[in-house]
């Protein structure tokens, strides 16, 4: 198909389309003339993938090349890619180093991936973006006085651990080659779903204890 | 307390304590002289939930005052104060007006609330934002081109109501008049815990699907 097609049949106008194309965030086309090119199915799932990191998830365009070069890798094995490209996502903040806190934290967060039997998470350890987050997140708990118990955690590692199955589920009605992207646009597009619902169903609960 | 304590107890330096003095999101302690007040176990407790919105939540001093100001509006019971002080936190984008993709997520949403039986989520509908942040969330993966069937909504919502019951035990398990503040607290606190132990789970859960 040509640019204005593409245009059309993802909704996003062809001077984005050209700004994607220059930022390397979108590969080029087939040069069919020195002045058009001809595009393909993959285009158009490149520019939806492009399109729920830029706009939804607001990320800035480097970030946005990071997880597309990540996605893209062929050095890597597919799920190496899917996890690369994840990882390569915006996450929330870091530990502070030689913070009690955040030593304490790190090991309650290695008795969550224990108990949960999440080896892979326990062999990355730091090196995972999300456990960081995950330790900076219980630190802050931890920092502030508020409760953090093991078990509870373990509540919200299960429910996790349930919807990772069924997203997953989800990507796999993909075909291997859209897969990798499959999991990058859910990640970032179903986050704003699930805190949403999160904050709803507190609603839902709270007036259900508090009648008042 | 003296000030110099109240900064000890709570790690907050007292330069940053005068400030938010000075802003309003802490009430003025009981004078004693001139220049001396003495501040009780309430300022402890509000600098904690201060610098939850503040230095974990990032939200602007605008903002944090306006969830503290719901939170103390003694024109409101318990529960809807709780309401408000959360409704008041920052949340994600506003779905478009006019948008065909927003008017189907929106229908798709009653849906899933119907089918939930939260029945305070039907009465409150777009006045509530973290419905209408569901319905921009929705609308993006259906513009998209993305899957979001009802069932797998259905999944995420019904996980979240098992949260929303495990999170505010956790509430109830501090005295009536120190709920409302716990409420706002964790809410802030509790998802970057959430959305990491999401990624973590994920990474697990496609290493065990994708070998390489």
């Amino acid at each position: 198909m040509r640019l204005a097609e593409l245009s059309e049949r993802s909704g996003v106008p062809t001077a984005t389309i050209k700004y994607y194309l220059r930022e390397r965030l979108l590969p080029p086309g087939e040069r069919i003339t020195a002045t058009k090119a001809e595009y393909g199915e993959e285009h158009l799932r490149r520019l939806r993938l492009v399109r729920s990191l830029i706009q939804v998830g607001r990320m800035p365009v480097a970030t946005a090349r990071e997880v597309l070069a990540a996605a893209d890798d062929e050095s890597l094995g597919q799920n190496a890619r899917m996890g690369a490209a994840v990882w390569a996502l915006p996450h929330g903040p870091e530990p502070e180093e030689d913070d009690p806190h955040a030593a304490r934290a790190r090991e309650q967060v290695d008795t969550v991936l224990r108990r949960m039997d999440w080896s892979h998470g326990q062999e990355l350890g730091d090196n995972a973006p999300a456990y960081r987050t995950l330790v900076a997140a219980i630190a802050s708990l931890d920092r502030l006085g508020y409760p953090h118990e093991t078990e509870h955690l373990l509540v919200h590692a299960r429910l996790a651990g349930e919807l990772a199955v069924a997203d997953l589920d989800l990507v796999e009605t993909y075909g291997t080659p859209e897969q990798i992207e499959a999991v990058v646009a859910l990640t970032v597009l179903y986050e704003p779903v699930l805190l949403s619902l999160r904050r709803l169903a507190q609603t839902e609960e709270s007036s259900r204890r508090f009648k008042k």
